[in-house]
């Protein structure tokens, strides 16, 4: 791990604990297994990929979410598998390791929530995480540690842990969240099909919740964090993202509650640049802020349509400030802009006025502007207010080189 | 130029004649100017980009076709300069050289119809096009050798030059059809924002047609060729595909003639898939072969899905059998589709049957098929009758060096 991420035992949301084993999943022998147990029932909201295609345990998790009417005891996530495109015995593996882990922490089987990241296409092996249950009850903990070695044992091959929290009062109470996850990890060294670059987030409150004033948090807060960033355009079969309310604080929140809301997007928008910064042979983290287009949801299709632009892209690599790209990358939006009204600034640099190359334009400014590790590219239609603010990344030959490095 | 490329006497569409000079716009001093003039008025069609950022040509030649109803006597191309982000200094630039041309070959300037490839946000310089025009004249000629001066001369990088031909039999004559294009450029070594690669495409046909006539049959063909092709989903500025008639032939065609459809399908299939063997930097170009969707319509959105998809496009880079990132991609593209009925060849080898790895599936087979340079994908759905072809090809570390590469 190349950076130090540390949480305060007193961020550290109350209620729940934590562990990470070596289940012997990961060919490296790594930690694989990382659980998270409520000392309660703790209230639950999850939202997942919108890919047709689902890994086993996102059809599990959801169903037993139902089943449980949003509550969650368990957290199981191992890494190294991906338990996707396994048929019927992938879901079968996927309620075996879930029935274990209620035998072993106390609780049903539709308590458990279960995750899964790694290769795709080759059969769970179940019995090693149920195996490894005992080893995790010994090394459940409530502190930062355990905290840190939960979010490490999730990693595929993500260069660096990636936690967040937050604190706030309430009616003189403190309240704590805390997040970790994982992001864009790179190919595996195996010959099977390998990984698809899997997001999964966990967040944690103390707060007294019920899991539909959970849920509205959660959707709002992801809709501004997670659902603003792109590396690569593609979707996981396997995103997940899961916040967990213990109700150990005390603190009573409803679905009004700003201060909650805040915080809780705070935690996650830190988590998605952490993976946006991780992301495959990234150089470049480019905050894009649209604003002036027709409506919000506008201003969100011409951010993406931007950020998932490989000639974009592959500029930003080269610290190119080619603004004709970012310009037809917003005409290919598919939204009603008037070229003749855009102006483009890299930071506080005049790129483009009127449609055209701006009278102050410097390119050698211009080009230094990007040279930056991050930076912000603001593009004002005119038209509108909508607006939005999206994080991305460059595409480079790294990234090419991870993705395409096959191994026979 | 690195192929051979060869048209006869006997094909070339009668009626008209073909030019190319140096005008002096590229930097390298190659041909830079090629022209096409019909002996008589020539019934038109034309389709353009669909970004909302257009090219100054675009929108004069737009105009133009309005206000002619649809004839044509010059078609005038320019490469070096897309005189796109110009403001109303470029459409001024393409109406004076459109002028210019009008005075040179004795017509009316709205039956010119200007194209322009090349640097975007630098102003055209019109005065070296219309400087030009009397070596074009004397450069003019109804024989293959100039339609390949013409051809060549819209080339911006492109590494070869891309023709196509068809002729057949309508009522005892002789109908002939030909087709010139460019396609993907890379990136111009100068320290201006660069080329966006644009695609131009001119068609001949000496068939008698009605203009309405002429653009049913060209949106069909188009359709079905330049609609299906990706190199990186990135749509230009300056995208154009115009066809002429001059009705030399003396052969009449009217809306219904599958002949002349298929034929005109014919010459676009093999331009678009020469455009995608020339794109930047690629190894590999792959017939997508979709079956089995709800529809054609989501035929289409599953194949641009996957060859939209950067870890599905760096996996062919690496020859990589990694279905399940078809899968995902595939699941991705909006399509009601069940991961479960999923079955993917690629050619004639077994990939993946129900949602799950192939019984035959054999990976060392997988791999050497895809090493070749050009192979066919086929992914069946069995969900209802949908289908499509589709040609697409890898993302190299080559496509992102080319784009990448700013020269301070």
């Amino acid at each position: 791990m190349s950076n130090t991420v540390s949480i305060a035992d007193a961020a550290l949301p109350r209620g729940f604990r934590f562990a990470a084993v070596k289940a012997g999943i990961k060919p490296s022998g790594k930690p694989d297994f990382a659980v998270a147990v409520a000392d309660g029932s703790a209230s639950a909201a999850a939202m997942f990929t919108s890919n047709r295609v689902q890994a086993a345990p996102v059809t599990v998790g959801r169903k037993h979410l139902e089943r449980s009417g949003g509550r969650v005891r368990v957290v199981a996530v191992n890494a190294g598998n991906a338990n996707c495109a396994t048929g019927e015995a992938g879901l079968t593996a996927c309620e075996q390791i879930c029935r274990a882990a209620a035998l072993a922490f106390g609780c049903e089987g539709y308590e458990v929530f279960p995750s899964s990241t790694g290769i795709i296409g080759v059969p769970l092996p179940w019995e090693k995480l149920a195996a490894a249950l005992p080893a995790v009850g010994n090394d459940l903990a409530a502190d930062p540690a355990a905290f840190l070695r939960f979010a490490h044992a999730m990693l595929t091959t993500d260069t660096r842990v990636k936690i967040a929290h937050a604190t706030l009062r309430v009616d003189g109470r403190e309240v704590r969240i805390a997040g970790a996850c994982k992001g864009a990890g790179m190919i595996h060294p195996q010959l099977e099909p390998a990984l698809h670059a899997t997001m999964l987030v966990y967040l944690f409150t103390d707060a007294q919740m019920e899991p539909g004033v959970l849920d509205a948090h959660l959707r709002g807060a992801v809709e501004e964090s997670f659902n603003r960033i792109s590396i690569d355009g593609d979707t996981s079969t396997n995103d997940t993202v899961l916040l967990l309310a213990s109700g150990a604080s005390g603190a009573e929140i409803g679905a009004g509650n700003a201060a909650f809301r805040d915080a809780l997007t705070a935690v996650c928008t830190s988590l998605a640049k952490q993976i946006v910064a991780d992301g495959e042979g990234i150089t470049h983290v480019v905050e894009l802020q649209i604003e002036g287009a027709p409506s919000d949801v506008d201003a969100l299709k011409i951010a993406k349509s931007i950020a998932h632009s490989p000639l974009v892209k592959t500029a930003w690599a080269g610290c190119d400030p080619n603004w004709g790209r970012l310009m037809a990358a917003a005409g290919c939006a598919g939204v009603a802009i008037d070229p003749a009204l855009i102006a483009i600034w890299f930071g506080d640099l005049p790129i483009c006025r009127n449609g055209g190359r701006a009278a102050e334009y410097n390119e050698q400014a211009a080009h230094a502007y990007l040279t930056q590790p991050e930076y912000s590219i603001r593009l004002e239609f005119g038209v509108g207010t909508g607006r939005c603010r999206f994080w991305t990344c460059d595409l480079t030959k790294e990234y090419v080189a991870i993705n395409a490095d096959y191994s026979t």
